[in-house]
């Protein structure tokens, strides 16, 4: 394995392979498998997904992958912000197409028109809907597994209200939502509103959430924007309000991929391999027996791991013959199980067992008796060393700069003052190679602009992903 | 709504957009939406098929949805057999892509490049994944929803054996997870061997699931396939078996879609619109309050909401004011719930519910003291005289006919005796207009072939979907 601090982005090539996250071998560029362990991890973060946005009203739906020409020609720069990065269908069999057919970049041109039909009256709003889905980019540039794929795994949240301040208040909502996602994921944050020039084409402003990464590079793992009546105005979405006048509705989206993944491999992994939270891995307690006089160890062993999963954790006993105990401690190590339990002569003979969680390898001893409270608290106690972790990370990976130069010699979340102005803005960007991620929502600070001295706010820049 | 009995495809058509099963006003043809209601059907019916293989050793995986001409390019009539029907991405951007890309019509040609690299020696056997995704075929012929989508829900397990034996234990099994899959969507099928002509591109055989529907017509509702080493070979699948040898693998596959939701509509549904078993019911109770004198209505019902919700029941309580409860009950029997509980100020002061199974719509009163026993009690029975019904109905569907002419005149599932040999198929399927779906797996009759009086043993021909 090599050294994750020294090599940031060769570790997370490998490790991700290695850990069976992904099959890159696959003959498309930038598509990749999801074998099993991979795809488990995937299914876990969307089901945590599921479970915050159907508890705040939100409901699943499918829409068609192909999207028509014809639905995509709305003169509108939304469509144009994509028109570089469609894959397009255009035969069936050995015939032409009669109208050639998008892989869906998003799904705004798929599903308004729809909204449109609909949604008749106030009482149809706010309308709520999601999907977790593919997504199709023709990416020209550099493809990495999770990070910039050509089919990202995508969840896209769309909604339609009776007026702008009711979207406001969705936008509030998805912040509390990303928060309880976030804790589950240990993954801490800043929320940037994206300058003029990168928000999401056609809305009216864009929230990023976005992550500093051990290798100094941040990584946007979220969006949401608001749109208010652009798209409306373009797909002719109305409702009847009470007095019986037809409005236009305000929309709101919120999206995410692959790329939570990638934050939790790049965030909390280390040398040794992946460590992955307790609420997202796919086993949660692998259980390895070693092997000795004692005649009770493989009944003993199957009877922990009843009761483990029992208590309705995920958990394993690895029982293949052909390895040793210390073969095993690092296989699973690699890939990022939470907990061990070891179970030796002593735990069989003293009805107890002993774990190790992964991220301090301290051995520590819980009685049978005991199960159900020490599990449950060593999950909660990972999961916080965890997000305390990456918080510290994230901490000392932003740095406060004062001028220019500094900003050049320093790596990480670079914190500087910003008069908002593009000009200055590029200036920054060609001497340091940063991207501006912009202004954070929760810092207040006033300043001079590092370039033009006007009177400025903090704006994070950084290398992206 | 119009009667099912006289007009079934029509009343198919009607109840499943009516009902919110699929939007079928998407611009691109023969590819729908699925708002919520149908959505959430498609979910649980995934969920029951996902419980059933993986408590039978199979993982879950993805595989991209694109495949290159060079993995389709292979000389091998299973890829012929799809020739016709791909979807061709051409282009990226403003680009023409350097090779073209297909939409998977199935994953064969995605997963076995990679069974190859997967696979390397025996103890990597049995291998048994399985995809739950969308697959593409430019249909020529008349698409409809569920039945003949060119966007098509699909789940595809494919497996790989050490020997040809231990395939053919693999097709007992699939027998076994569709047997429990169909009981909970209470759907009786007979297993025909489908003719040399007619089995999958590739395979060695085929054997599918056939219902017979009320309109007369079979729909396959499942097919499971054997390899053998047919795509082994072309595809270069290979062990090393414990003395070193390289060896080809076996290989299986079975297959579901939509078609499961097509089935269990036309199965149950009556005039009044849907009727779905408990199972697989998105709601399984609705509770209608009856307005009244009764000033403790509001609370007794959220009451009996969540008491049914904590026994683990999917259930909603219709308080919209707007509408009266006879409408809401038509509506909900429209929409297939399979209990409505009726609460009124008899059920609030004597402490218990109304419930009317959707099938009988005989009221009957539980005391709240016996919902557990009683709701689940009333679930299993409705569950049983579904699976009764069907299992009527197919019998009353399948004719017995000892000539030609007799064929001509009846509609259903037609057993009638045949040698095997395609001309006196084709000649049937010319006087009659059926298709033959082959030999049934479980009648062991004896005969002489209608058309030729040479021996021959009991076949099905059938309209088809």
């Amino acid at each position: 394995m090599i050294n994750k601090k020294s090599s940031g982005s060769e570790w997370y090539n490998e490790i991700i392979e290695t850990a069976s996250l992904v099959d890159k071998r696959y003959p498309v560029k930038g598509m990749n498998v999801l074998p099993p362990y991979g795809f488990k991890l995937v299914s876990i973060v969307d089901s945590i997904i599921r479970e915050a946005v159907n508890s705040n009203g939100f409901e699943e739906s499918m829409f068609p992958m192909l999207i028509s020409r014809d639905q995509l020609s709305v003169e509108f720069e939304h469509v144009k912000g994509f028109e570089g990065q469609v894959f397009w269908v255009t035969r069936g069999g050995n015939e032409p197409l009669e109208v050639d057919l998008a892989l869906r970049p998003t799904s705004e041109a798929a599903m308004y028109p729809m909204f449109s039909l609909w949604i008749r009256t106030h009482s149809d709003l706010p309308l709520k809907l999601y999907q977790i889905v593919n997504t199709y980019r023709y990416e020209t540039k550099h493809t990495r597994a999770f990070i910039r794929d050509r089919e990202i795994h995508f969840f896209e949240a769309h909604t339609a209200h009776a007026d702008f301040d009711d979207s406001e208040r969705q936008m509030q909502e998805y912040k509390q939502i990303m928060k309880n996602i976030s804790q589950k994921l240990c993954l801490p944050y800043v929320i940037n509103k994206r300058p003029e020039w990168d928000k999401f084409p056609g809305s009216q402003y864009s929230l990023a959430f976005d992550l500093i990464l051990p290798s100094g590079r941040s990584l946007q793992i979220g969006t949401i924007h608001q749109y208010g009546e652009n798209f409306a105005k373009n797909y002719d979405i109305r409702y009847s309000d009470p007095a019986g006048e037809r409005k236009l509705v305000s929309q709101t989206t919120y999206g995410m991929s692959g790329r939570l993944i990638a934050a939790i491999v790049f965030m909390h992994g280390d040398d040794k391999g992946l460590v992955l939270p307790p609420y997202v891995a796919p086993i949660q307690f692998i259980i390895v027996p070693i092997p000795g006089e004692n005649r009770n160890l493989a009944k003993y062993s199957t009877r922990v791991l009843e009761q483990i999963a029992s208590l309705g954790y995920r958990v394993r006993l690895d029982n293949r013959g052909s390895y040793t105990p210390g073969f095993k401690y690092n296989d699973w190590e690699m890939r990022g199980v939470p907990f061990r339990i070891e179970i030796g002569s002593k735990e069989t003979e003293g009805n107890f067992i002993t774990i190790v969680p992964r991220n301090t390898g301290k051995r520590s001893k819980i009685q049978i008796s005991e199960l159900q409270n020490s599990l449950a608290s060593a999950v909660t106690t990972l999961q916080d060393d965890l997000m305390k972790a990456a918080e510290e990370k994230m901490r000392e990976m932003t740095v406060q700069v004062n001028d220019i130069k500094n900003a050049k010699t320093s790596t990480g979340m670079i914190r500087l003052m910003w008069c908002g102005r593009k000009e200055c803005a590029d200036k920054i960007e060609q001497e340091t190679e940063l991207s501006c991620l912009g202004y954070p929502q929760d810092d207040s600070g006033e300043g001079k602009c590092v370039i033009c001295s006007l009177p400025a706010k903090p704006a994070y820049f950084s290398r992206t992903y």
